[in-house]
């Protein structure tokens, strides 16, 4: 190998995203992990919060070493910011919450509840999905921040900006499914087995915070304003995994062939983005970091569906925000993301 | 107990809605079981079939006895059409498969893919769902037939019904979600457990054939035709329930307190119809005849959202079966399903 | 209905165990619920605990009426003791947690590590399980303790005891099986769905509680002192259900005819215990108070293999309950535990 | 890469067993996939059998080709033994059935049910279990027969063998949990989601096959004959996992410090087996080719109980099988191997 290796470090490791991101950074060729933070947890072997990963020897730590390339932040929304503004100074934060994902500062008290305290940082990070801002990536160089999007928004963004950019989006339905490790790891009756299991149920209704995104870099793309999107998440009884459908009203007819050559063309040098003639079940992305999208013209309806389907943790999380930080270091992009889904 | 006792038997019993007749049926004080028919199965105890019921005692048998007052009929489409024909010159047939649902003859052809047989008696049946055809049922008499609505069109048209009837649908979308028991209990590789766990997935893309209920009964509550129903089912990891979610762009602006007011009256007096002041979970109706729903206005949209949850094989299939029989032979409609539901 | 009606109440009626209660006691004819404690909720409605139960129309309080002829107790162990004491002296108390099962006071500190601080009543106290007690609770009166079986004893005593009344077991080792609903609802992260779905543990490793109440039941039915169970249970992604499978080392060569002969005597007259053909599955017990035994010889072994399914939150649990409180008022035994079970 | 690259095929890779080589095979460094064999489908994607690895490009096809260092083969028992031992002449086979695991030929009548077809091959097999037979393995050369374990007996015997090897089993009954995915993936109805799923049962009692295969290994390591192995499997609502609970009755009094001794030493440079602290959870190991044993002197009973948590597909399978095959040609025993478990 004589690609070069960067010094790396996870903010939040203990959690399910900190510890999806410690399983592919762990045999990432081009990376040294050289801290696992976790509040509190002084020289812990890693095994204690994450059994799985008790073989790979390491150990989670309160404190960040001096030296290091990147740092990939996992904590919980309006927890970052300052942690983040201070270490995007002297190095590239790649932050997996939602801190620095919105332009518009007006957004987190509307949709999250806090005033940001530094609203003038939010133009200078990159909305971390490389298919849609690769070259944004790959201009940051060596401090910055990369905010890594939100699963849904990352399911849902897949699906429909090639319609987005074609202007074909005149109303659009998103109605998604996700598997229960997208609500964390934190104690709370809800997410027990025994109510999770045999039971599905709609939440967030009137309003999920990923819709902000979704508005936001889908209105980036279109040639014109975009009404509200119409985003209902439902749990699922799975642990991992998104699908999303998106049921679009076009602005004008389409057809099969129309959008299949739209679809190949947007995608046709997407490494993790794979069209898949049928509908996609998420299964056939566990546990890798690829996308499936399955478009389909309904003659019937006049209605466009989309179907996207990632695996919430990689391609929603921990491997996405890899998958950013090759492009911004300039390593192959499939670094550290070869796995291949595990079915059945 | 002084309630009369009627002579029934089940046509098609070893199946999954078959079993859950049984289940119902052997605990039904207005009933008795004369004969559990399952072809080529003489004289068979029924635990060979359903284990979970070899308490009961019964015995599933190759032929039905003559004194019957009614039958339900649990067989696969097109395979009961002459059975029920011949069958409710007699007697009351509740027929829970869809061969006598669709009232215009050529909608066969169209989603199921036969000519009908007997296209004379498709304006003589009545369609089962009691919330919307009681009088109906009560009027059939001692002969005729009871064409039991689909699960996911149960779960549908409750959801939909006061939003039709007001005139308020302009469009909508139909996302809905369901347990793998709907699929039947035939082997099928693509419903191994290996396969359906941890994995959800669209299917019946470009037209389920439950649309076709849904637009007739809607239709006919409808002041004005309404268009074609978007409508997507999804396979998730669990056996029983179904959770639809219709998203509805309305004909003109409503409130959340015009909606509550529309479904308390047009529910007010419904037994098995809850209004849920929070998103349904499909686990609060396990094993019963319940079914949730829930409306909200959502402000930032214009759109309406309605979620409906079932058990797709009780008001989906055997309970609401029971419950329309109980109605045409003027039993209370809740006898034999007063089961609380099973949670955790 | 001649069935007189008793007066009861429920404590700690939030909890898994609690809602179980109200579900079979909502529906038993014999029965009406006065109230269902739950601490520091006062007149709140059943629905916002128990979500299945809201149609029941009940309401929680935070204290008990005076007149009352039974109540069921369901609290953490070490929380009724003094509650259960007090109110035994008016009244029957079927208490579900541990505090009465055990008869040598030494056994507290031993298993649960506490005093008990009425050892006095530990004699005077019946072990609810029925098929053993039946005739010490039909002689309770009214008023009185009677102390259910925790949900692995049942399962492993309606398993073991034929042979130990025979004076068969030279040795066990009990391996069983649990869905996650015994832990309770308590949120803890080690029972997110995402931590124990597609996953089995054993836990309890070196002595599970409920190894005390087995002992002392077995010890008391065998002609000669028993050594100790080898007893372990296991957590596996299901809600309900425990499946124990009692290896036995026989004292001396047995048949499969012997036992056969052995076991149908054995639960001849019993209502709630099903012999079964085949190895039994916790599905075909789902949601009603039926265990399923099955005894095979093994003739390759030596060894005498007994498999026991039971659902644990009924038979192992509120169905049990209320089995002996049918016992201890003079009910037929089954009234209100008539529901088949649930499957699939 | 200076590793040397092999050329390698599947024949039966439509099945579980076989697309979990493919997932592994295609990110070995050292093989080089020639073909992918599929009775009666020449030249289809891999996606129609298995869509997740759809973006592997791979294309089954109904032929080998001549040229080939080493078949893996995974069919149906009693298929292969023919195919198998021509192809031994020339190449190396790894046979993951059971067709040449078992050295006695009396064997295969009574627990496989058919003449073994080769029985003169038998002794050429080399069982491929590297914990046990790594020098034999490493002996082969470049033509002969790998005989893959079992899945349950991989689990049985990494628990087992320091204890056997030591002299210390006096008896032992083994309790073990499969996920369903060991079943195969022939449309069976009792592996439907609906039958499996919240439920868990025993089955092969009496005898499963695998004990030929425990008791054959356990009894070549033990210094005196061993009795016979009480095994019990059952099936349990999980796709992927075996957990087997080995409760030994040792033929002396031992202790946990001479167990952590024992179990350290055997197992000291094994990359693939982890002795756990605690009791192992099958999802700690999901995905990944390692074991996770726990040994337990339980000095209330005076057994020792030893847990064994493995992936079936994986260390069970076909992990193992590149594991052996890795051996054979010299390879780093861990190379395609080196994926982390995949939690939650």
């Amino acid at each position: 190998m004589d690609e070069p290796v960067f010094r790396v470090a996870v903010v939040g490791s203990t959690g399910y995203g900190g510890g999806e991101l410690v399983r592919l950074l762990a045999r990432h060729p081009g990376v040294r992990i050289e801290a696992l933070g976790a509040r509190g947890r002084d020289d812990e072997p890693i095994g204690q919060s994450h059994p799985h990963l008790a073989g790979t020897g390491y150990r989670v730590s309160d404190e960040l070493p001096g030296e290091l390339d990147a740092v990939f932040v996992s904590l919980p929304h309006g927890a970052a910011s300052e942690t983040v503004a201070e270490l995007a100074k002297r190095l590239v934060v790649i932050d997996l919450g939602p801190d620095f994902r919105l332009r518009d500062p007006a957004d987190y008290p509307r949709w999250y509840g806090f005033e940001h305290p530094r609203p003038d940082l939010l133009d200078h990070s990159v909305y971390g999905l490389p298919e849609l801002h690769r070259e944004e990536l790959g201009r940051l160089g060596r401090h910055g921040i990369v905010a890594s999007p939100g699963c849904y928004a990352t399911a849902t963004l897949l699906a429909l900006a090639p319609l987005a950019g074609a202007g074909l989006i005149a109303d659009v339905v998103v109605d998604a499914k996700s598997g229960v490790s997208g609500a964390g790891r934190e104690a709370r009756a809800q997410f027990l087995f025994g109510e999770v299991n045999e039971s599905v149920r709609a939440y967030g209704v009137g309003g999920h915070r990923h819709v902000a995104e979704m508005e936001q870099e889908l209105g980036r793309l279109a040639p014109a304003p975009l009404g509200p999107i119409d985003f209902l998440p439902h749990l699922i009884p799975m642990t991992r995994g998104i699908l999303a459908a998106c049921h679009v009203r076009p602005t004008r007819p389409t057809s099969q062939a129309e959008l299949d050559d739209l679809y190949r063309a947007f995608f046709a040098s997407e490494r993790f983005v794979e069209l898949a003639p049928e509908p996609p079940a998420t299964k056939h992305v566990l546990g890798s970091n690829f996308a499936r999208v399955h478009v389909h013209a309904d003659d019937r309806t006049g209605r466009v569906l989309v179907l996207s389907a990632i695996d919430n943790l990689v391609k929603g999380a921990a491997g996405q925000a890899v998958q950013a930080f090759n492009v911004v270091f300039g390593l192959p992009e499939e670094s550290g993301l070869e796995q291949l889904p595990l079915s059945p």
